[in-house]
């Protein structure tokens, strides 16, 4: 919160999410000065019970801070592969977020993600992020964004006609989701057998050592937390000989 | 290569790993002096077939390399749990090795593990690594080695009798072999509900905001690489109170 703080001294705005009356004690002694209620809306992770926001927004106010409005993440509805489930199961979210923004007031109503960017009609600022670049998971609900991330290793061992070991495992891909899926599979000849720490054995397949293979992860979030660069290029089905035009560093370790 | 070619022309003593005509090329091309031929005992990931393991040696001999001996790791076995079946699988294991090792000569017979440490009678180099800080999936094989790794977390968000979310998640924790354990569980009254992005929710517990908790991890290796220093300290139980002896930077990543 000092970070942040200094952040706001500097001339930034910068709005906190606080779900506690610690939190709001933080927030207003590091010099912050505009907050969200985050209320839980039926994910068991951060927000506040509902009946507590419009107490928890006075407290705020009393301790200088302005009130912004409500958060409320449907996390737990994101990957529901059923779309009519995933609407319904929304909607009935957001009434709880709009029964507290009631109690709370402000402009904003945060919430909403990439498996619910287009059933989410209640927030006014849209928290979708993984849309971006997607991954194996968000992949399997059909929405209309392309698998922008790919993992590039390469075939450092290879048992002809058995399998082939690839130098990039559980420390370059979130495992948490399942594993990765090759971005050519050989007309169907290779699949992932499993990964190891630092390699992914692949069956099959018909790679030589020095060959460059491409993995998509099935979560896409802490598998970019476990790179120091991400290179942007031209064609990510390219591999190696993709065109690279830009490099952005990766600073996501100890969160 | 380049990196380890460097390193021996400024007088470190490095020995790699080699399984093919091209692993062999590359390490003489680097500058690389000594070598091992890597023979695949069982877990499909590198080494050669046992079949060529003389022949490599030979290639390797013919490129200028020493030739040291060989390795054959046996890490499909390090998490068997019935003891006797470890230890005679282990022999199988190495009595592949042992004949690959009569075709390729030198002194180096490497091998084992943490889970193999105390039956794998050939090897004359133990590759155990895990054992130094062990990890939840080792724990159960009743090694005499103690669990000395906990990521330590905050509470940021409780649900008084419902759960409480910790600001540490699958950035923070490998979740390949499982999730987390709570290093204190109250009493049995709390345990590890799932992992998000950047948090992990307990279930139960007594726990206020801000106060310091600490995790287990199922997998040791992918969780260090995740973090960006370790800190050694005198009592691991400790928590947030421990004396820090010294601090390490960790730079795993891009592995």
């Amino acid at each position: 919160a000092g970070r942040l703080g200094a952040l706001v001294v500097a001339g930034t705005r910068v709005t906190v999410a606080v779900d506690s009356s610690e939190t709001i004690d933080v927030a207003a002694t590091a010099g912050i000065r505009e907050v969200l209620v985050d209320v839980d809306v039926g994910m068991p992770r951060c927000g506040c019970d509902p009946a507590d926001a419009g107490r928890l927004a006075d407290e705020a106010r009393n301790a200088g801070l302005t009130v912004r409005g409500v958060m409320g993440y449907e996390g737990h509805l994101q990957h529901v592969v059923n779309a009519d489930e995933r609407r319904s199961r929304t909607a009935r979210a957001m009434d709880v977020l709009t029964a507290a923004h009631a109690e709370v007031g402000g402009d904003v109503v945060s919430g909403g993600g990439t498996g619910t960017w287009d059933c989410n009609e209640v927030v006014t600022e849209l928290q979708a992020g993984s849309f971006v670049l997607m991954d194996g998971d968000y992949a399997q609900l059909g929405l209309p964004f392309a698998e922008g991330l790919v993992v590039l290793t390469t075939a450092v061992s290879v048992r002809p006609g058995r399998h082939v070991a690839l130098d990039g495992g559980l420390k370059a891909l979130a495992m948490d989701s399942g594993g990765p899926q090759l971005v050519d599979d050989q007309g169907g000849a290779a699949e992932v057998l499993f990964c190891s720490d630092e390699h992914t054995t692949v069956a099959g397949g018909s790679w030589t050592v020095g060959d460059r293979v491409g993995l998509r992860p099935a979560h896409i979030d802490p598998t970019i937390a476990k790179h120091a660069t991400l290179h942007l290029v031209h064609d990510v089905t390219a591999g190696g000989d993709a065109e690279v035009l830009e490099s952005w560093p990766v600073d996501l370790r100890d969160w």
